[in-house]
């Protein structure tokens, strides 16, 4: 019996929150429905952000209620606020992601109000999710630039733990630690995820590392030895920062469970349908930045056969 | 007082065995030169294989005694053969380089003798060094194929172990375990890199990882957890196998001393002046195809300052 760990994908989010071309709802949900069929259980299928600050979310509530109809999928969306959190609970969606920044100045220029104010917003949110009836929905809470900040520089770790022992003790279910910029390192990774799963446990914490500095699955196999077991990625390695050009965005999918996998971890997930599925969506964005070594060198001969075993 | 950890430039040497153009003997001295005045120390100058085998080799000798003219650089060779080797101990070179696989198959296919056969050659090359009159050259002995072989599939751990222990018998001043098909992941290497400094001890290990399938800096994070503290790198990331179009080759000397540096190392190397020689070289090479994270990404504002530090 191999130990679960899992890759959630954020392309449909995360990813395409910055290409040109608008993608119709049915390809966002051809992207799930593929991403599903190659074993991949959780999605954060798009954003309840207004539709006039992101126009490629302004299908947010049809590609919502596509996914919810996907077999063997747990869609979950991001919420910027209350009032997008309201449209994501009117929806029963099983999971709502929020996120806020553990810098100051990058919390302020991201949604114009200080970091106290977001874990303020966030507590009305649990609130009105904790007194609505029907199913409970999970509400996930994001912790980002917890690996430091392209405006501020160094984030304090004591500043990211209290942040995520704040969420938990608000109502988030699981917490998310989110290398915003690409900052992180191996070292930072394996003691900083090792103190927020000591503070916050036993609440699941998921890592969402970047690429950008050719660090990303290097952060991966850091925070594996530090107790995390699950990721967001992107197809791909879509998305990324706008004010980065040319730096990479979210870590690849495909090349995170090929690394689950290969460390003996069970993903569920098949990464020659996963290529395949990127296939498709690279040619739905043409000119887009398409990153990741497996879909370019393909599975190694050995792929989920330990060495050791060839003694 | 920060650890020490080096990177050893292979570029001259592997990083442009399978490029189309021939760069000039002034432009690889160039290119050792500026390595050398960013801080690195030991380069892999060139490689004393027949020139009618790779043409780009030809001047071997006059780049060799020109790397042994600049200030600071301890240049090293590699030598196929023994009379690669002589080629080499005439010029008085302090580190001469051999390799051979540990994969029977990979071995045959590269040089058509069994891996016996090729310790035997080493063997030999050691005695010819131990009999030879002046300064003491020392040998570094280069296990290929060690995580895994592209014909043979899996490659056994113990095989490898037994390898590098036979080869500091005969003489071996360092032993160098290469992932040269770019097969290896991050518990591999902890696994493997630890049985093989237990059993070499005290002879360094250095590591020679490619990045092909995107773990490079993962494993080399990996093999600084196992102890080792020298790794081969390429400037640019250049060189890598002639039969995977497109796949990486070598890890990124700039990502490379990014990563030691920001994990606590001192490699005595300086990232941007790395960067700055990359774009004379990328110059010098129209046409190929240059990876690396940092020289695209920039440094982060955090750079050596550790994010414990700002609480």
């Amino acid at each position: 019996m191999r130990e679960k760990a899992f890759v959630r994908e954020v392309g449909p989010r995360d990813g395409i929150q910055m290409v040109k071309i608008i993608l119709p709802t049915a390809q966002k949900l051809a992207w799930c429905r593929g991403a599903a069929q190659a074993g991949i259980r959780d999605i954060e299928v798009t954003s309840f952000v207004p539709p006039k600050v992101i126009p490629q979310f302004a299908d947010a509530e049809d590609v919502a209620r596509g996914a919810l109809t996907i077999e063997g999928l747990r869609p979950s969306v991001l919420v910027p606020n209350l009032r997008g959190a309201e449209r994501a609970f009117a929806l029963d969606l099983p999971l709502v992601n929020y996120v806020l920044s553990a810098s100051e100045e990058h919390n302020l220029a991201n949604v114009r109000r200080s970091t106290e104010d977001s874990l303020q917003d966030f507590a009305r949110i649990a609130a009105v999710r904790d007194q609505r009836a029907g199913r409970r929905v999970a509400l996930g809470a994001g912790v980002a630039t917890a690996f430091g900040c392209t405006i501020s520089g160094a984030v304090s770790e004591a500043r990211v733990v209290e942040i995520a022992v704040r969420l938990a003790g608000m109502g988030a279910d699981e917490i998310i630690i989110a290398d915003t910029v690409g900052y992180a390192d191996p070292g930072q990774v394996r003691r900083l995820m090792s103190n927020v799963i000591a503070a916050v446990s036993p609440l699941p914490v998921i890592c969402h590392f970047h690429d950008t500095r050719g660090l990303g699955l290097a952060n991966v196999t850091a925070a594996l030895e530090a107790g995390v077991r699950g990721f967001d990625a992107s197809l791909a390695g879509l998305g990324g920062c706008p004010f980065a050009p040319g730096a990479t965005g979210n870590i690849d999918t495909e090349d995170t469970v090929f690394l689950l996998e290969q460390l003996g971890f069970d993903t569920g997930a098949d990464v020659e349908q996963l290529v395949a599925l990127r296939r498709e969506v690279e040619s739905w964005l043409p000119g887009e930045r398409f990153s990741g070594a497996i879909a370019r060198a393909g599975l190694p001969k050995t792929y989920r056969t330990p060495a050791k075993a060839a003694a």
